[in-house]
């Protein structure tokens, strides 16, 4: 029994109603949303209840509710003054995943309004903003009123998420990377939601990757993070889609910042390696289609050029230089096959580890990243190999990175006798 | 996966693994509970994994190991300069549970040395230094050297543990209070046995409490904490025995702080309710026994005054004036039956949240308490009464705090038409 009446105390009750399994009511949630936004509510007890949610779980009601009250302590963008239709992509996060670079000035060049807030990296996943500040001069961050005015004048921009945006999530966000409960299906999907609504898209595409590169291990986890986010969207009036697509192996051959960046050119150049090809189109085809653009064909703005021409106009609206050259590691080693065979499988874990091994990724918050260090892939499961062939090479600006980034990269290429059947990118369409 | 090699995530791998039902190494234990105690694991950390635990269990090896680790975080104390055997005696904690104050002074009169650590009441359940604080003059607090010596020449001592004692539990416990994770078997047992187990008692007989007014709700709860708890005096070598006894009711007619130090004299001068007189004695028994004194009957020590001479002896040492006169409350109203009947049930929680609004427990550590406040029965289960009957007597120092209390009081009596079959007081023994 609790006896006080203070705030504390009834952190501790709705704490208590979910460890127990109940369910929590509408005043419940807003409450405890907003007092842990304003520091009444610890962190002590936040990490806890959200434990005790992620064992626990919320039925649909509690996840909106939740989104609603995330959205609640911030601002709302209001995205009205841009005539162009809004629709935005959101990818739950994969090793190589440079789909938001071709992605963004793609759907622009064929009539919609691309407002993506993005991220950096944390872990073995990078972040948009890690590799498009490889581009020297270009700046991340962006006022509203910037951020609205590029997303009118270009209709395409990648900025940083400003700080009025979804603040309880900003701080519950750090809270569950520290506590052991950021796998808790209600709280990622309300964490992205909340962000993307209080954002003022008007339609939104989802890629929820599954996989041993991605957070959802399972197709059935994926499937309800999916499902739960299409729920959430249409609840609050955005028009919601998801694709569930593979991430056991990377996306692409290079995985690192400046290395992604020079691939997402060679897609908008016409080129580029044909799964990156592949998902940024079925991607752009059912963004467009959330957006209500019909009879346009996205491959044909690849084609022929008009693609990069947005690309290039949304860097140099943010002080990129499209020409600059980009950085190049003073150090390489390469990874060779040990023995003749087909590669039967490269592990998305493994070489976004070996990627952030060699200065790709971060480990704290607070780290910066290296420009030029990655991974580039020389073959992808079904090549076939000769003993002594590249399978991948290795890029960093410091020399004794190298050894254990080798190791993770070696481990991570299965070489087998025969061919491997190997499944689709594109997994499943939630709508 | 986590990246960094820092502390802050091998605390999120040992919260990972509880979290997923796994079971925590030697190692990870050892390591946790001394990161927390020195602050290198936060306390957002330690509730996100003392949920997990709470939801996901200990083994028997685990909860032994978490023990040991919180009794290494601070001091165990020496008594082998006592010389007659030491023996503790343990309370779950209950409503009006002055057993502590007859009992101590009882069991060192028949031969044994008490060394009671006790706590101070946070709740519905009062705190055995807070009762004996009423009594003009006692003082709680004592050095370790202070403890020792009383121990060894009057062979009875109540005061409040030392911080050097499992400093890890007094963390540990603070932050469960906040963050609902005090039910967690596992927690509740070590916390309490690392404590009895640094005092450095060589036996212990405990008292689980079952029932409305107590922690543990359910018989099969109690049963499981008592012989987790026997489990682990034995691992370290203390010889532990417990009783399950009943805490639907609350223990004798005085619930407060002076009206339970004037109950608990009641008892050691020859008389008191019979329930008090049941329980000290049984606990006395299993307390001589356990500390292997044969031959006496405890019961005699209270008939012929030496337990009452050993309580002033062991409050006098400690500044107190045994002859003083108790706080009397300034306020006093009276709940009286609605109609004839017997009555059928004395809720113990609905009683001890009475006596806590009318100020004899604090809402916050920081809270003062107040000595004359409290609820003395005038009838318990069992009894007979006509409409208009007193049934219980509130006292206060502040009338404001009446009503409230009034209304739980009043709503703690069931008044039937037949006599309730009443279930023993002592209800199971696990040794």
């Amino acid at each position: 029994m609790r006896m006080g009446d203070g705030m504390g105390f009834a952190a501790v009750d709705i704490i208590r109603a979910k460890r127990d399994g109940g369910r929590l009511s509408d005043e419940q949630i807003d409450w405890v949303v907003d007092a842990y936004t304003k520091g009444v509510v610890a962190d002590e007890q936040m990490s806890a209840l959200a434990m005790a949610i992620l064992l626990r779980g919320m039925d649909a009601a509690e996840i909106a509710r939740w989104t609603g009250a995330m959205i609640a302590s911030g601002e709302r963008l209001d995205l009205s003054s841009v005539a162009a239709p809004t629709v935005d992509k959101h990818s739950t996060g994969g090793v190589g995943d440079k789909i938001t670079l071709p992605l963004t000035p793609l759907v622009a060049a064929c009539g919609g309004a691309v407002p993506q807030l993005s991220g950096r990296g944390l872990g073995h996943t990078g972040g948009t903003l890690d590799k498009l500040e490889s581009i020297p001069g270009w700046r991340a961050a962006l006022s509203n009123d910037e951020f609205i005015r590029q997303l009118g004048e270009v209709g395409a921009v990648i900025c940083q998420a400003g700080e009025g945006l979804a603040p309880a999530d900003r701080k519950l966000y750090a809270l569950r990377d520290v506590t052991g409960t950021v796998e808790a299906i209600p709280l990622i999907a309300s964490s992205i939601m909340s962000k993307k609504i209080a954002e003022g898209t008007g339609a939104l595409v989802l890629d929820v990757k599954v996989g041993t590169g991605a957070f959802m291990k399972s197709l059935d986890q994926a499937r309800e993070l999916a499902a739960t986010m299409v729920e959430l969207g249409k609840a609050h009036g955005v028009t919601t889609v998801a694709l569930l697509t593979d991430m056991s192996t990377p996306l692409g051959l290079a995985i690192g910042n400046a290395v992604e960046v020079q691939e997402s050119l060679d897609v908008l150049a016409g080129g580029g390696p044909a799964d990156i090809v592949e998902l940024t189109l079925a991607l752009a085809r059912e963004m467009l289609s959330a957006a209500g653009i019909t009879g346009i064909d996205p491959a044909d703005a690849l084609r022929d050029g008009r693609a990069m021409d947005k690309w290039r106009q949304m860097i140099a609206a943010q002080g990129g230089d499209p020409d600059a050259r980009l950085a190049v590691a003073s150090e390489t080693e390469v990874v060779r096959a040990p023995h003749a065979g087909t590669v039967a499988a490269v592990d998305a874990m493994g070489i976004g580890l070996a990627a952030w091994r060699l200065g790709a990724g971060r480990a704290r918050k607070e780290d910066p990243v290296s420009a030029a260090a990655g991974v580039v892939l020389h073959k992808r499961p079904g090549d076939r190999v000769s003993e002594g062939d590249v399978l991948a090479e290795l890029r960093t600006d410091e020399a004794s990175r190298i050894p254990a980034a080798l190791s993770d990269a070696r481990g991570s290429f299965t070489i087998a006798e025969s061919a491997p059947s190997l499944g689709p990118l594109v997994i499943e369409r939630v709508a």
